[in-house]
């Protein structure tokens, strides 16, 4: 119980630090990027809770706010040593993701949603804080690059609802299901794996 | 009742289908053409159901999201005969917007919205996925160029509260509605109809 | 009471102003400028009382509608007008997101969100609007610009969070609060001051 709420604010922390970054490589003021990081962080999971019809856990908890605020904190006094660190950092994000999305496919089965829809939220979780802070960036969202993210979240919520239906332990089954998340995540990256098109017309560089 | 039910759910599966096209045509890949097609087809009823704060249907309703995943299916195999009729489709999406908005209001109503604001919720649950779809394509948004779209759904959207506090039988109302907004979309595409903009400065191919 | 209701409608009749005049300097359409005003009008509010999970006032309360109609109607006949009188729309809406800051800090505390995400929040019910205008508008969001805006409704929130704490009468504190708002965005305007970024390598008009 305790290791999954401080594992939540340590990925919330990550998500800061991630959406803090991207406004400073923009030059966006100190004040843009606290509120980049804090959308990066909160944007999925308030997705997901907005769907289905409850209180983001933000709005009452305020550590999760304090922990984006030392995630911004960090990313401003360390901005340079975690531009070297971007290997590293790709890491704790490809964990990240991974905990997120089997943190939000449990809570929608758990607040009632079908199993196709803790699919999707789960995946949702995970990948929108993301989609949103490269929107506010203004550069095409993440989700709808040619690079294996949300798939990963995706391939791994799925392992996760199957694995449940079968009466897989929950905690087995989290493991295993954010470790698929996390290993689609590190190879797609490794081996610049990447999803076919529908127009395959636009081969120029062949 | 079974009529409408099933409505809802082959228009949600049009609306897919018209966001994976608007995405295939721009090379997103197939991950990319899912995501665009579920958030054109849920965009707007969510929307709507999130100012009511309900849950929206798809949530626990497993059968919208099967339709989804059909439509942008029936996209990825059909794309090439699928821009051949494109004239069919823009016929559908015409039928569909008038559903939709009919829907829309009867909802918001029958959730205790004031009557303007259920003509504002109806006329987004038809049109805020395609304004949606076009932010994520990085396109202006249809709601913002000089189309006659959304006005056509206000129109509809309009016409069934003013009937509705006439005490016009639902049915009847719901068919006048929705054939106000089929009409006026047709019309405005078959005679290149636009509404006028305040700065009449910008005339220069006149 | 009645003053803060009454309050509350003529700021949404500003924001709509403040949004449509936006989409009449683009040449959107008269919808399209609808459209505009009431998002930027209804924004942040709503954005607000989603995170708080409960429903925007305007869904029950048509006057809201009705406001923003106005607003938008004023916009089109005094278009011209309008864009002289830009330094006096400027006080207002300084005045504007001080008053909202303040009502949305206090509106997230009543339905107990934590102080820190009262802040938040309240800084959201003045800012997100004209966000949300501007990622329709397609320029960089106000909130991203270094310009102090949002920062100054931040700074207001802090205030009424640490009054409150302090137990200082409401009247008081929503008047010295909404004060800080007015003069931060006044000065900040006025000797055109800005946040600092932490890339400070852009300097190139040294």
């Amino acid at each position: 119980m305790d290791f999954i709420y401080y594992s939540d604010l340590l990925g919330t922390m990550v998500f800061a630090i991630s959406g803090a970054m991207a406004a400073n490589r923009n030059n966006i003021d100190i004040f843009g990027a606290t509120f980049t990081g804090f959308v990066t962080a909160i944007g999925g999971g308030s997705l997901r809770d907005i769907f289905l019809n409850i209180r983001p856990v933000w709005v009452e908890d305020g550590n999760y706010l304090i922990a984006i605020f030392i995630g911004v904190f960090i990313s401003i006094i360390a901005n340079k040593q975690l531009d070297k660190w971007a290997r590293t950092l790709s890491l704790f994000d490809a964990i990240g993701i991974g905990f997120f999305t089997v943190v939000g496919v449990q809570k929608s089965l758990s607040y009632g949603s079908s199993d196709i829809a803790a699919i999707m939220l789960g995946m949702f979780s995970a990948s929108m804080g993301g989609v949103i802070r490269d929107v506010l960036m203004n550069v095409t969202p993440l989700i709808l690059r040619k690079e294996i993210y949300a798939t990963a979240c995706l391939s791994g919520a799925m392992l996760f609802v199957v694995l449940n239906n079968f009466h897989v332990d929950n905690g087995t089954n989290a493991f295993l299901s954010a470790a698929l998340v996390f290993l689609i995540r590190i190879l797609s990256v490794k081996f610049n794996l990447s999803l076919p098109t529908v127009n395959p017309t636009e081969k120029k560089d062949a």
